[in-house]
């Protein structure tokens, strides 16, 4: 293992999250809040830890898959760590497991909360709470990519193991213009949201912190009522732009580039935008009965559907009084996630469409015990190798579901909260059902399984693996 | 696709069936019930239209895995509608659906009932519940290769299509032999489990009943209670024989032949038993204050533990009232299910290896991505066929179950109860949590949730290809 390499790469992470700390401290001075004070230690502390582990170069440049896992989930630690101090330094959030609880569930984009009155929090903890989300949901190690002289080794690799899917494409031949094209995209649609909200008569502090959050897929709201007391218009803006930003990064550099008409042999974005459409309207004439009108049906439904599948976690209504068809598709969509190679949680819609094909592929076996039939999506094969870590993907996804499910249910609570609890932190949604529904937060969990649930976090986040590989004696061993 | 052939095979399943009828047939007219009349007229039915399909010999022998599917489905569903007719016929049961679910639920021993009162059915309709357990545990196919005459082709694809677990194995070269292997060590342990019954002062009746469902680890009791009105005795007689029929019938087989020492390399005994082990010694200190002393405790622990990994489902406490830790672990066991090759459902304990290994695989693979690293169980490698084979039952188990839950819920009722209904009927145990509890039933269901429970437990039975193969277009088109 090269360790002088992580190093420097935690090392990278950390002077970018002191840089990132300075935008709520400016924002607290700029309010007269003294938790900006909170904000500028854990400021200059990130930036003196951080320039100790760059000042020095790495010795060697060696870097390959286990570095680049062991760095990712070592770097998002780290980075939740000091996410976590201005929360519990300002008293803001008392306890540090729950400071730290609120991190994760910023960073991951889960959106999930500790905090029975959000409104309670100064302004510069709100828009931390939001900013988070934008730094967890392109991923921070991307960023670096994008802005850090990262020499020589394979940091493909690093990139391999932040970004969600099943297989990650590098859009132009050198990484680092790829990290850049991918925040660019990024951050042009955050802005165009905002402008956007600004224009349907949203206040500017609402706009951003709510861009902030939906960019990232991660569902802080500012209100008590999450999404609930905007106006439709600005609920309808929101709904898009979840929706747009579920889907595949690559499609927008497709438009950039002018390449139209390849956007439409996408199996995965009509699949996608199929699933919303369906399980909208479904929900939509499940509800009817429920809202004085038809649209206020459709509008709720929409927003659920779209706010569940890309992962966000927004709630304008609260679903768990919805009927058990409504919720029993919204749970469905929970695991579905969005399109791989977005800023949404989940399984992801590609992963999906590659367990399907295989499933009917079998079937088909059947009959033609002889016949070779490979599994093709957007008419290129897809590789074996692929396949085979699909199907590992779900074993583990599986394994790790039902083992946290077990443990957080010592907490003595009903199945369905836990169930949903489980489902909600690994896919990095935020509301489940029962206790842990719109209306309710993870407050009322125990240490431990608060614990639980942020590796669950940390682990959907990153695609299971590299969380997984941190605490394996097998990739420890000294033996090489 | 060889008509023929299928006809012939569905032919005799309908002889042998119209045998069993008689059975209860007989305890009826020595009771003086009249509802064995329903039986007589069912028997004869039976008799005359399997003796037609049989009475022309098959005109091609030609036997593949698609034969073998088909014949093994439609085989299951005719025996469950003259399994069902009795019941209807008598009028015990009123309605058509709830006869043919409660048939259903016996020959694929899930043991889910309508019924809310069981003790008021007659004795006839009683045994023919207990034993239709037991002829579903071991499978008709099995029974028909041990006893018929079935000449060429490669009749191995029925055995197959009809016997759990990921892989079967011949014990010795001649089908019809290993059928009659499995059929004698069969009827041997249940009559022993009667005679322990006998000796520790249960009625013959019960007796007879009790170890029938236990044989065919399916569950239906014939007193309301369950088991939970024998003496503790009794019910540790249950426990241990519940527990041996989970056994893969392989081992038996072994210790017939005296390669005692061969029993201990099994891992996936070695698994079994030790999650009987831990999992019964967990929850017995969980729910150690809802009873007067641990010994108490410890026997409902094992005992409902030993029902639910085998997927029989008798119950002698309604565990749907204990902590949600005890309540958590056995809806893990439930989808853990019993051994490969025994009469129990679920998973099997030999797939949750292969997951397992798969996934200590994956990890190990990314520090050595060269390093070719086989699965081996019982130091033998498991082919790459085996392997894909479990990967795509659990994409398809995934797909089923998931659907089901959201046609189910569609009845409204609440998640667990929805959730737990469906992985009580596709994993073969019977109760699950909340409404279809111990102490709850299926009666509430509508007839289009029954349907699809109905469908779930037949596909749960026959390890989901053959159902799936059934109803799949791809595999009925003429093109071949």
């Amino acid at each position: 293992m090269n360790h002088s390499m992580i190093r420097y790469i935690l090392g990278a992470v950390l002077c970018f999250e002191s840089i990132f700390l300075c935008l709520p401290m400016l924002i607290g001075f700029v309010c007269g809040e003294k938790s900006a004070f909170a904000f500028l230690i854990c400021a200059a502390a990130c930036l003196i830890l951080g320039g100790c582990m760059v000042i020095r170069k790495p010795k060697k440049h060696d870097f390959y898959a286990t570095e680049g896992f062991v760095s990712v989930s070592v770097s998002w630690i780290a980075m939740s760590l000091f996410g976590a101090l201005p929360f519990w330094i300002s008293r803001e959030i008392p306890r540090f497991e729950d400071a730290m609880f609120e991190a994760i569930s910023g960073f991951t984009t889960t959106g999930a909360s500790i905090l029975n009155n959000v409104e309670a929090l100064s302004r510069c903890c709100l828009f931390w709470r939001s900013f988070t989300h934008w730094i967890g949901g392109m991923g921070v190690l991307v960023f670096v990519l994008a802005v850090f002289p990262l020499r020589g080794g394979n940091v493909m690799f690093l990139m391999k193991a932040e970004s969600p899917g099943p297989s990650v494409e590098k859009l132009v031949p050198r990484v680092k213009n790829t990290a850049m094209i991918l925040y660019g995209v990024y951050t042009f649609l955050t802005m165009l949201e905002v402008v956007l909200l600004l224009i349907a008569g949203m206040s500017p502090f609402d706009a951003v912190n709510l861009s902030l959050a939906t960019a990232g897929t991660g569902g802080f709201g500012i209100l008590n009522s999450s999404a609930g007391s905007y106006a439709s218009s600005q609920q309808v803006i929101i709904t898009v732009f979840m929706i747009l930003f579920g889907v595949n990064f690559n499609i927008y550099y497709l438009i950039l580039v002018k390449r139209i008409k390849d956007i439409w042999h996408s199996e995965e974005l009509k699949a996608y935008l199929g699933i919303i459409l369906a399980s909208g309207l479904l929900i939509a004439y499940n509800i009817r009965g429920i809202f004085p009108n038809p649209l206020e049906a459709l509008k709720h439904s929409f927003f659920q559907v779209a706010s569940i599948i890309t992962t966000t976690g927004f709630s304008t209504a609260d679903f768990n009084e919805w009927p058990a068809f409504s919720c029993a598709i919204l749970v469905l969509l929970m695991f579905c996630g969005a399109c791989a190679g977005s800023t949404g949680g989940g399984m992801k819609v590609s992963r999906l469409i590659i367990m399907v094909k295989t499933a009917v592929k079998e079937i088909f076996t059947i009959k033609h015990p002889h016949g070779v039939k490979t599994i093709k999506i957007d008419g290129r094969v897809v590789e074996h190798e692929t396949i085979r870590s699909v199907n590992t993907f779900v074993v583990i996804y599986a394994l790790l579901f039902a083992g946290s499910v077990l443990l957080i249910s010592l907490d003595n609570f009903d199945y369905t909260t836990n169930f949903t609890a489980v489902a909600a932190t690994i896919n990095n949604i935020g509301p489940g059902l029962n206790m842990v529904g719109p209306a309710g937060n993870f407050s009322q969990f125990s240490a431990f399984s608060k614990v639980v649930l942020m590796f669950d976090m940390l682990a959907g986040r990153l695609e299971l693996l590299p969380m997984i590989v941190l605490f394996s004696p097998l990739v420890w061993s000294k033996h090489r």
